[in-house]
């Protein structure tokens, strides 16, 4: 299979951006559609070293919604897995039915890993190649789409990279490991990732091959496989995603009625809530946000590989009001960071077992390993917020709630936790202009529901919730940052900047990993 | 606090073993309740070695329906745990609303010890004592009772205990870990242990102190605690629980009027169903299966021991019909063995995390750690059962699973766990005096449901699925047995010597540990 790849394919940078461009907000409305309908999706990565898995993975997630995906990089059977059945650890991580689940490795990596190691005679081989069929095929019979990306790159590319990374004190370890894995050299390694491929290239669950030797050419064939490949699924549950650029979409998405405002009349923020203070004029002129936000956006690259090293964890904590841009400071605050590193946690109403179990539970058990970085959309502080102002919690339980979470949050800050906490504040005004416009925009139609109508109804009792909460739970090991949030701009390169300020205080200014 | 024990307080048998049953028949009253009310419960046995923390367990949770109990014996962090803060894994080990969280040590044992080691300096020492009162007293606040059992033991006493086990080969290892942690001496380690004591013995997470150089003695003074905490729980959610055998029971049961029988007429298990063949006449006399019983009690919990020290994984299915008896069998067949070495899994309609994923991906994730046994009360086979009758599967799903179960089990066969499975087969005659008797108890009438009467109406298409089930997954690796169980003395040995059968076929008829 992989002799048939024409390795000096090549895409113009002018090309690929328009293209990708074009894959990426396709991908993100597949993505949603794929939410919606639980279309659950699984997509595997594998390739040599210095093929570009990382980077794939990178410019793929980079137009995903980060709350639908997870990205799993699995290496060697952990302690507790070890001794479990071989297969546990992937079906634990196989992905709910309208999630994503990234593998940078996987299974076939393993096994070809093994088969070359020796440690697997041909009866086993042929059995964990019928097991890796069996798992796929049991995952597609689900419903899932399983698509498998082998990017091939050449014997020659493949060597200046590895020479690149050697020179690089950030990705020397990455060159060690290509050096270590080399030795059973390219040709008996290629033997055996061959039959592999075919061996496991069935219909639902194919190997998509990608050449890799030029980086744009992959970025856009990996997206146009993942595009077609949930285009497929979705297509075979009768699903079809329109192109909003499509003349005809006004048609099927008439403009609807505005919603009567539901602010109580005559409101206004309170002069001595802390919220008062925000300077909601602050903006940024939008050439130079975009040049500050690429520059902090590259120093948290480097942060996140520092942190990496040195088992530094950081836990940014999202909260404020509908429509005040928590979606979207999120993502430009993960942009550029490798996406093995991040997870991005959606916090909604409680599932029945999180309900069964006290409110921090579910906080405690998603809690980011030692050099991980979480970012919380929406967080624990939900106790005192929305439990509060609809009852879900009694006014005992909620008054409590600030010494427990102060408590909580102790205990992470006491283990070397760095926290970071945003309320993220726009003017009930500048929140009424975004409504409208997610009105007027069949696009984003989906993102207003007749709960942000009914939360604005309760701006008065929100606004004592949020001064409550924020003069009783800013501490000094985890102080609260207001952002003011009436221009975008602003606020994206406020949060950026105060993450890399906590970090850099953490890890030293000068830090490199 | 400790020297005010009476170590010389002693129960003859025959006082103690009366004790102990009427406390145990409330302790299971009690565990229903909170299980009805949504009560959660965390117990901590804590005390030197050779103080009895596992006898205790043991004789506690003798009485307790196993789906509702969970045991924790938490030794050092794990390579994951190492990751996280210390609490994580505590928090995550916290029980559910209705649930019992059992620690056989816990936090305060590591405190010691770290206090000991010297590696708690004073402030640190003050911090971790703080955080301890906070994590208990935010569960308790939270709702959950909240009882931590000292277990005190003389010099003389432990240093018989730890010489008796040096002298087991079983035990053994239990003496050298005695002998190693001894370094400190007893009069320090109880100098520190009645600082944690003292300080983290508050009102609502309060430690019961217990004798412990006369077993009997120790035995019912930790059923009277866990009794009295659980009734204390109750009461304050207002919840008392009435004793049957008090005179005015019968007024607030009446008698019910007895619901018509849904069996469709004429029905009789059809001659080519596997089912057909069971010999339902097979009975046993009660003092000889009481006889039985015990021998192949004691040789499980040998087994048990030995299937530890080799990494002998083991799984045991149970399916059935209703009121067959899986309850009473899995009681009987974990009533000997040591409650750290077992978990009871029970099988409900799946949770909306549960539903989101494959349908084997919870069984994947309860599966037991390498040594472990864990006994599953209903199973993975509800797809080609309940789902199939009930429609909740399509055909072709339904029909489709069958294999994906045999590669299953294949998958964990091939990892060397020991799978035994039991359909639990009684007449619809049978099942119907059954059914008719937990009507006229008080005591169990929980037991029976309107969901039993319209499962007993599908008795035709149970046949049907069960034998198809039978015939399809019975693989050499994984055989079916099926237990005829009109007779509750017959079945119940049956299950302990296939089982027994099991593990000495696979670690050698003769094996200790």
């Amino acid at each position: 299979m992989l002799e048939i790849l024409d390795l000096s394919r090549k895409l113009d940078p002018e090309t690929a951006r328009v293209e990708r461009r074009r894959l990426g907000e396709e991908l993100a409305r597949l993505q949603r559609a794929a939410f919606v309908h639980g279309l659950p999706a699984l997509f595997v990565f594998e390739g040599l070293d210095g093929a570009g898995k990382g980077d794939s993975l990178a410019h793929l997630v980079e137009w995903l919604d980060p709350r639908g995906f997870q990205v799993h990089a699995p290496r060697g059977p952990s302690e507790e897995e070890a001794l479990r059945p071989a297969w546990w650890r992937f079906w634990l991580r196989t992905p709910p039915r309208g999630g994503l689940a990234l593998f940078d490795r996987s299974w076939h990596g393993e096994l070809v890993q093994r088969r070359l190691d020796g440690t697997l005679d041909d009866a086993a081989w042929e059995r964990a190649l019928a097991q890796t069929r069996e798992f796929e095929q049991q995952l597609a019979a689900d419903g899932t789409v399983v698509v498998k990306f082998w990017l091939h790159v050449s014997r020659e590319e493949q060597k200046r990279r590895v020479r690149a990374w050697a020179k690089d004190e950030h990705q020397r370890w990455r060159a060690e490991l290509a050096r270590e894995r080399r030795e059973h050299g390219r040709k008996e390694t290629l033997r055996v990732v061959e039959e592999v491929l075919a061996r496991t290239h069935v219909p639902e669950a194919p190997w998509v091959l990608v050449e890799a030797d030029d980086d744009q050419w992959r970025r856009v064939g990996v997206m146009r496989g993942a595009a077609d490949a949930l285009r497929r699924g979705l297509a075979a549950r009768g699903v079809t995603v329109a192109d909003p650029s499509a003349p005809d979409r006004a048609a099927v998405s008439p403009p609807v009625a505005p919603t009567p405002d539901t602010l109580p009349p005559g409101f206004a923020i309170p002069v001595d809530s802390p919220l008062a203070r925000a300077d909601l004029s602050l903006r940024l002129d939008k050439a130079d946000a975009q040049r500050e936000l690429a520059a902090a956006q590259a120093r948290l690259r480097e942060l996140e590989f520092t942190c990496y090293a040195r088992r530094q964890t950081t836990i940014v904590a999202f909260e404020g009001w509908d429509a005040a841009g928590k979606g979207s400071a999120i993502k430009r605050l993960i942009g550029e960071l490798d996406p093995r590193g991040y997870a991005v946690i959606p916090v909604a109403g409680p599932t029945a077992e999180e309900k069964a179990h006290h409110y921090l539970w579910r906080f405690w058990r998603d809690l980011p390993k030692g050099g991980h970085l979480a970012v919380f959309d929406r967080t624990w502080y939900g106790r005192v917020l929305v439990e509060r102002v609809e009852g879900f919690a009694g006014e005992e339980a909620w008054r409590r709630a600030y010494r427990e979470i102060n408590e909580f949050e102790r205990a992470l800050t006491e283990a070397g936790v760095v926290l970071v906490k945003f309320w993220l504040h726009v003017s009930p005004e500048e929140q009424l202009r975004r409504f409208r416009a997610r009105e007027a925009n069949p696009d984003k139609r989906y993102k207003i529901v007749p709960e942000d109508w009914r939360n604005r109804a309760r701006w008065p009792q929100y606004v004592e919730a949020v001064g409550d909460m924020l003069r009783q739970t800013s501490t000094a090991a985890a102080p609260w940052a207001i952002v003011e949030a009436e221009d975008k701009p602003y606020a994206r390169v406020k949060v950026l900047r105060t993450v890399v300020d906590a970090l850099e205080r953490a890890v030293g200014r000068d830090a490199k990993s």
